[in-house]
């Protein structure tokens, strides 16, 4: 019976073997695990047994060929077509679902899988697929500790893999605010870019001393993570008032070379929000009233 | 004679002991040099003087005591109107000049102390007063490159010091591209607390996982920059069109959970523009051409 276990010949089964789960398979193998994969068409399972991976004939097998299966497809609707039919097989094994989707979607999953005598891990893969298998890849997972604790070094092979609680909405929640930080990084980046570029600066020579800077930034994001935890926002990095003006010499620098300002009239209006609900000497972490407020406002 | 340099007595000397000169005096100290000082003021000095500092009773005395004068004062029309009457005892030294100005302000600077025979050094401090004197703090210089050989083992006592080349202007240029970029990381960071705080999830907690982030957002900066040398963009991490998608959901979730959405509202502003421009299948390095003809359009 494929639930005692005793058919397992893999560490792992990958179950679809896009872009993303072709890496990870491909990283676990590295790593040294026997893997089991599958994919609804068989050119990509294939092309990985010639790797060292087992290709298994049906998603039954590959969830029977190991006690963890990682799987990374689409959405969730595509998880519950190929997984549904095939739920029994769950029993006594952990599945780690890297497919994105909402925290909703998670819970729900989450739920199923315990109604089928399954672990859950619902994760996200926060840095690409260029990475994986390397330490600088974040892979975030939440649900079942002992899931987590019981697996962890196979997961360890696809990066850093961190552990943020119980509640397997919390990978999704992450994944959503993870992708927003980096996006607000890249913005102010290209922004930055653009503008060292007018006064003849070019990318390359700029991003050598911006990826200095960027430690000092990351430091400061847990500074003010401190200070919003103490609700206090100490001046030590700058007041409100001081930023502002400064921000507005940011966006008239940009109006003088021709660069748009789009991203430096959203600092600016963030941080007038900030002065106007009497923030002006106040740290610069204080700004986030502005953007929890502001959809409250909305 | 003070340009003769028989009556040097300290390696440097602070002019101007705002809350950023001060912490400069203290980190050169603190790195073992003889440091001279002056303050508009006299209870600053005085407290530096009880550090170990050289308490100079003249602008005159201040530039004479040293080869080296680092200048933090308030802006360039002050830095005039301090130094002006002095410039003769400029002669055959070397002036640092921390102020915040303009790119021209900077090339101003720098014509007015070659024709005072000094050499002249622009100069930003970018990581604020906290970390002066630690690797983490960067400072960036431009000007006279022997000036910057000279008195690297000094400046470099202050933290990170990066000679960005020979056209003062540089200093200022990436001053506020750096500024920019800093505001770009913390906004995104702002929003996604906000975001995580409505699910649940605390400041110092989302930090942890968001600052073991953030060395891959900073490697996507050096990637892009290469992109961008190269105007080729493969869509390693991601394409415009996906992204776009992406950056939709962080719109949705953020209305949903009540947090403003500015932030976000900005993102998909770029990555429409670069999909309208026809970009949607290219890497999200791409999008820098919407920031940057922004300026253009308007």
């Amino acid at each position: 019976m494929p639930e005692n276990g005793n058919s397992e010949r893999a560490a792992v089964s990958v179950i679809g073997l896009g872009q993303m789960g072709t890496r990870i398979a491909q990283a676990l193998l590295a790593a040294g695990h026997a893997v089991a994969v599958w994919n609804r068409s068989g050119g990509k399972a294939e092309a990985l047994a010639a790797q060292g991976a087992v290709r298994a004939e049906s998603v039954e097998a590959a969830l029977s060929a190991s006690p963890l299966a990682v799987v990374v497809l689409p959405d969730y609707a595509t998880v519950r077509e190929v997984l549904g039919p095939v739920a029994e097989h769950l029993r006594g094994r952990v599945l780690v679902n890297l497919t994105s989707g909402t925290p909703e979607e998670a819970a729900q999953a989450a739920e199923w899988a315990a109604r089928h005598g399954a672990g859950y891990l619902d994760g996200a893969a926060m840095s690409g697929t260029r990475l994986v298998g390397r330490p600088e890849a974040l892979f975030v997972f939440s649900g079942a500790r002992d899931a987590f604790a019981e697996h962890r070094a196979v997961l360890a092979s696809l990066g850093g893999a961190v552990h943020l609680g119980a509640d397997p909405a919390l990978a999704p929640v992450y994944d959503t605010a993870l992708f927003g930080l980096a996006w607000g990084a890249l913005a102010g980046f290209y922004h930055s870019v653009a503008l060292a570029g007018a006064a003849g600066v070019g990318p390359a020579a700029f991003a050598a001393v911006a990826t200095e800077h960027m430690p000092f930034v990351t430091s400061l994001m847990a500074e003010h993570a401190r200070q919003l935890e103490d609700g206090r926002f100490p001046d030590d990095d700058g007041t409100v008032d001081v930023h502002l003006a400064a921000v507005g010499h940011l966006v008239q620098t940009s109006r003088a070379q021709g660069v748009g300002t789009d991203v430096p009239d959203l600092f600016a209006a963030l941080l007038g929000r900030a002065a106007a609900a009497g923030r002006g000497a106040d740290g610069i972490a204080s700004v986030i009233g502005a953007i929890a407020e502001g959809g409250r406002d909305a």
